[in-house]
């Protein structure tokens, strides 16, 4: 594709705001992790690690998108090197595995049943991601290894799902009233913005074209800023009430 | 435009004190944080989350102001790049939502009040900067949208300024006698800064050459400074009488 001016500027300036908001993120985790008890402050420790390595890829994804592209008086052209999505896939294969282990650390979950959980949410976490990974390569035109692989990993993805929502809904009981309503907010949270990835995923299928493209490095921000940045920012608040309270 | 050696380094100059005025106000937040009681640090906090972000924003758009234009023995014209004032939309959406937060939480508002404040200010503020942000890509034919979007923008504009305004005077009886030139000084500081962000909005409109740009920048600059570092002293000052006040 080719891209207008406000087109190509959109999505430049939607990395910055990504980019941006990992480094904020950062420093909220780094400044705020001693309001918790120590067995808690893990969780800010690994929302920091997921910052950083956010902030680095979409950094790199970034400087890509800008010299992947020249002004020729009239539109932005492809320039000498080639975009590409692939670089946020090795980020997730950090932080899917990282922020699930965070909901275990603060949902007060020990002995086997975190060794299975963490075990459980790993392996299909890069399950999920790999496969996905290898399918988005036929994106471009979207032949049949797009739509096995990208089922392949949505089959992960349900498993995923199904655990979390156990760990969720089995744990809340135990925790102190106030922060309930808090607790629930994480399922509902994670899922809404991580069924942004897969819909990232299809969006070349229903909608190709540069609009389209736009419209998928929005959704991809989005969905990193709330399933990253708001996500941390909810636990590490969950895990200053429990604090608290068992204080 | 082509700019003049002088408009085009009075530029680069200024980015470059944005820069560094926001990475010495992380130094002093990161440092100054634990002079207040606990329940205040969070502003210090969140003033360190604002530099930090800010500074990357400064700092991306002083490098394209670098690399857009180049030298041709006579004057700098445009080169590969276009140069885009959007990242600052960007970086407003991190940091509007955050400085107003910081206010409700120096000035003790607690409870429903306080998530009240909270989502207005989130929804006000998010709604002012992308519709201006929509607004801006219209700044260079100036027709309807960029009047209509600037409008619709001013409307959250002005219900921001009626909440700030209600939650600095509906506070400041409560505080200490000794702070409250200070909580008033705040409502003018954020009034003042605020007003000139969309005065620069507005410059191209009203002096649309080489020098406005030059001005257009260092009115952005000035509001940067005020309203993000000096704002955030100011607020750290409240936080710490306060706290020796309640000790
Ligand atoms: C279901 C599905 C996918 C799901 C991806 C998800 C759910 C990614 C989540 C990433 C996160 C949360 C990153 C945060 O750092 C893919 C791989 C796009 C491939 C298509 C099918
Ligand atoms: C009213 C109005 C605007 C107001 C912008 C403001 C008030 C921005 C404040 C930014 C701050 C305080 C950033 C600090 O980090 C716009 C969007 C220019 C569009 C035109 C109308």
């Amino acid at each position: 594709f080719t891209y207008d001016f406000s087109q190509y500027t959109i999505v430049s300036h939607v990395f910055t705001l990504g980019y941006a908001a990992m480094a904020a993120g950062l420093v909220y985790f780094v400044l705020t992790s001693r309001n918790s008890l120590p067995r808690y402050r893990l969780s800010s420790t690994l929302s920091g690690v997921v910052m950083l390595s956010a902030f680095l890829e979409l950094l790199v994804i970034s400087q890509r998108w800008d010299s992947a592209f020249r002004w020729d008086g009239e539109a932005f052209v492809q320039a000498g090197t080639l975009f590409s999505n692939g670089y946020r896939y090795m980020n997730w294969s950090i932080d899917v595995p990282v922020l699930l282990l965070q909901m275990l650390i603060v949902f007060g979950v020990t002995g086997a049943a975190f060794r299975r959980g963490w075990i459980v949410f790993t392996v299909a976490g890069l399950g999920m991601i790999y496969t996905g990974y290898v399918g988005q390569f036929h994106e471009v035109e979207r032949s049949a290894p797009f739509w096995v692989w990208g089922s392949i990993s949505t089959v992960f993805f349900l498993v995923i799902l199904a655990l979390v929502y156990r760990t969720v809904y089995g744990n809340v009981g135990r925790m102190p009233a106030e922060v309930r309503p808090l607790v629930k907010a994480v399922w509902w949270l994670l899922l809404g913005s991580w069924m942004l990835y897969p819909g990232a995923y299809l969006m070349p299928a229903i909608w190709d074209s540069a609009d389209g493209v736009v419209a998928r490095q929005i959704t991809y921000t989005v969905a990193d800023i709330v399933s990253k940045v708001v996500y941390g920012i909810l636990l590490a608040v969950i895990a200053q009430k429990v604090s608290k309270h068992e204080h």
